[in-house]
């Protein structure tokens, strides 16, 4: 049986896709793919993505050279997401962060705010140049 | 400033947390939440989620008793994403394994089919009792 058969895409035809660095188990981001895009990061090897706000394909890295080598992909029991390991070149954050995930909670609950819990690694102009 | 203000909820006022086990780093699973089960989820401590399909409010280890002990939520880039790590208790999933990621899909591209990752720990019998 094909896995596309056990995938339930939403009503704009997309599944989110959580990525994860396979070597440290950190999550790195999460990204919406649609049909085609899954097709074609099992095509490449590589994690092509659909931009809802640009209403375009994307591949991971395209730009800043940051590309993402999969490594497994799961799907979870209702088949509406799916979980992407990947080798990971440079930072996966546009902002230049290891993950997008660097901003957490903090324990207060009445007023919660949040603290930054990784080192950047560059700067967006270092990644993409100036603008 | 209120981590509130980061966060972007969809036009259904929902924003995808991605739950991950702190110890291990097991992605576990992915639901929704609205604002109300995310401060629900900071007062208790303990992960709630707003269920699309039933229209309600859900705690995850209502029925079971597997529930989630919130260690960390962290935030994404855009501010539309959670990370949550959490202290599982029992099978995250509803059918019995530790992760509902218990798929992959297999290495042929041209027919992708899967195959089950990891062992089951409970059946749903078990966990729910027979229906």
């Amino acid at each position: 049986m094909s896995f596309y058969d056990q995938l339930k895409f939403d009503a704009n035809g997309l599944i989110p896709a959580i990525v994860q660095e396979q070597k440290t188990g950190r999550v790195l981001m999460m990204a919406w793919m649609n049909r085609a895009s899954l097709q074609k990061t099992l095509d490449t090897g590589k994690t092509h993505f659909w931009s809802r706000s640009r209403q375009k394909f994307w591949m991971k890295g395209e730009s800043s050279g940051h590309v993402q080598v999969i490594k497994d992909i799961a799907f979870d029991c209702d088949g509406d997401t799916l979980l992407v390991q990947v080798e990971q070149t440079g930072a996966a954050c546009h902002e230049g962060y290891q993950s997008c995930f660097f901003r957490s909670v903090q324990a207060s609950i009445s007023d919660p705010s949040f603290r930054i819990t990784e080192e950047r690694l560059e700067s967006p102009e270092q990644i993409y140049g100036k603008k």
